[in-house]
């Protein structure tokens, strides 16, 4: 369609902003790319990108909607365009700072502010029913920025009772398939994540899961034990031992880490109660403070050749672990992962030339753009959603 | 874009599904046209109509909802997919009798169900805002049928400062300007309102505005005065006698016919405070029931005829009336109309070959028809809103 799409879908090069706002509601990532539309979509050029942040006034508001038990129709209906206008002034400021006009930006693939989501099927009124909820209208962005948006990706994948998550193994499949290696992308985040890249290329190949702890496990008992919010650089793992009754009493909690992909979790079970119950476990006075920080990074680092073992290499042989997320500067972290690993390399996202402040921003804006083109970019095997689908809803201006 | 739709801009002719769900939640009106698309717009054919009803239980869980003071996220991000799934069965039901295959099904254009519309202004967090929310998500019903889908046609306009409403003068546009006369069309529901069609064909000359009382002040009068749902075929008006008083009363009460368009009003104007009110300052002994009806009939008419001499005829002499809408068989009301309008001829919706019963139906179909191929199908002069825009987010599947 339209007048928009049509015109789009001629150009030989496209600039595409994305967007992506966390559930933190710190503020809005931004990034913006370039396209050129007789090239492979993986040769896009990340042009910048910038976090605006919320004013503590507007984190405070939307962060106090999101967790209210009760709201108003009137209230969920304001959010979702007043969302969309100060993102809208957001992007106004960002094209500002890099001095670039409006009517060079060609389209906005928005993720949206999630609100809700609900994957497993719940009975509502007569019918069990799964969804899922963003706000920041994109018909809306795309009125007040007058720029056409793709927006609401999850929602078509949960309708198809996929997971409507994660979406970014499409965006990691297009960036890391031309390398033509076995790939295994380990996120490591609060949780980590696996994204395993075929070196045929094929879509259908793609694994992608919550493979267990990231930095949930380490910063909490950094923070219980010694008062700071991470061990930076893994030196408190470093200077710590390894304890056989504690990592047994670790593994033997952790049902995750045996579950069958497709799988997620997060804060939910890994959480404090999980810590303190691992801690109670084992005779605190044969392990040091620093012990159980260098325990526990061992078991992060387990946890992830664990499923590597039990889910990837039945499968698949992998050529190369690429390391990215907060986690891959844990040092001691890094070391340990290398020698579960043993003879596989273990390298980082950054040295493959990405950006990762602005890889989901700039996840969002492949996918708008794969959307534009008629391509499905949800990954069923991934998502268990009954097939692909094309992802989002094109609003024009 | 996309697939989906570049090939939709290939097709000689289209098959449309137009969706309607109003306010009352008593079922979804589903109206099935065709469009050859070298041929003017406005000579789409109307193929047939089917009205499915909610279950009670169905109907009761989605007034409850709208209804609720205060609702949760889980409930609002449910339903928005619960809907959808409904209609998604609906439309299977519907081309199951009229022995339509899915794939024969080009496009959808969905209305939505509305949740909140909120056309003015109110402080949200630190901005003020408006806002309009329709739930049934068209990306779910667009998966969930296998079919595009075109929704949420109301959030540009109000995007741009618009009130999202009404959004049919654009259809009676289509339909009526291909006669070439200055029309007025009157839908006469519980409120009347106004499309002028210019004999010019000229969009930015359409008129549109709510009037003042149609069916509301005599339904309300037959209901407390003869407990009759409403006065069939206007046989108690034809009956009882015009009062003076009564009338100068109505018409003292009455500021909103005054009112310069854009002006829109529904049941918090004309209800039974107001029916009371005008009831009360009259000398009841004096004019009898049937009178009480007559008199209202007349102001009915009258408000009409005032509306236009002052807000109409000013611009634009009118050809012809053309009566629509529940009132329209108001027999009394009708001669009263004619009377008022004088030499100018009254005639019907159905003499113009419009199926009224599906009129809201077939003109969402042919907004999504016009969004496909990029038309703003706003009418700015009518809706307020800064200016045209193309209405609605397509979702590819």
């Amino acid at each position: 369609m339209m007048l928009n799409s049509s015109q789009l879908l001629k150009k030989d090069h496209l600039k595409i902003i994305g967007l992506m706002s966390g559930t933190s509601c710190d503020g809005l990532d931004i990034a913006l790319i370039e396209i050129e539309t007789n090239k492979p979509v993986s040769e896009f050029k990340f042009i910048t990108g910038q976090t605006i942040e919320y004013s503590a006034r507007q984190r405070d508001g939307i962060l106090k909607f999101i967790q209210s038990d009760s709201i108003t129709l009137e209230a969920i209906s304001q959010i979702n365009f007043y969302l969309a206008k100060i993102w809208s002034e957001m992007i106004d400021t960002f094209l500002y700072q890099i001095r670039y006009k409006k009517n060079e930006i060609d389209l906005i693939g928005s993720h949206g502010q999630t609100l809700w989501h609900q994957p497993d099927a719940k009975l509502f009124i007569d019918s069990p029913i799964t969804s899922t909820l963003q706000a920041g209208d994109p018909a809306v962005l795309a009125q007040l920025s007058g720029i056409p948006v793709i927006g609401d990706f999850r929602v078509a994948d949960v309708a198809l009772n996929g997971q409507g998550a994660p979406l970014i193994p499409y965006f990691d499949w297009i960036y890391f398939s031309p390398f033509k290696k076995n790939l295994l992308i380990v996120n490591i985040g609060g949780i980590s994540n696996f994204t395993f890249i075929p070196s045929s290329g094929k879509l259908n190949e793609v694994l992608a899961f919550d493979c267990g702890p990231g930095n949930m496990l380490i910063d909490q008992a950094a923070q219980i034990l010694f008062n700071k919010k991470f061990d930076l650089n893994g030196s408190l793992a470093a200077q710590g031992n390894f304890s056989d009754d504690l990592f047994e009493a670790i593994k033997k909690m952790d049902s995750f880490i045996n579950k069958e992909p497709p799988k997620s979790t997060g804060r939910e079970h890994y959480n404090r109660k999980f810590l303190n119950s691992v801690l109670n476990t084992t005779v605190r006075s044969q392990v040091s403070e620093k012990d159980v920080i260098n325990t526990l990074t061992e078991y992060t680092a387990f946890s992830m050749h664990y499923n590597y073992l039990n889910f990837v290499a039945p499968m698949h042989k992998i050529d190369e672990v690429v390391l990215g997320g907060g986690g891959s500067s844990n040092k001691y972290l890094v070391k340990k992962i290398s020698e579960y690993f043993k003879l596989t390399p273990v390298k980082f996202v950054h040295e493959y030339g990405l950006n990762e402040d602005f890889k989901e921003a700039i996840g969002f804006a492949i996918l708008a753009h794969e959307t534009l083109f008629g391509k499905c970019t949800n990954v069923p095997q991934v998502t268990n959603a009954k097939r692909p689908a094309i992802l989002g809803k094109f609003c024009p201006v």
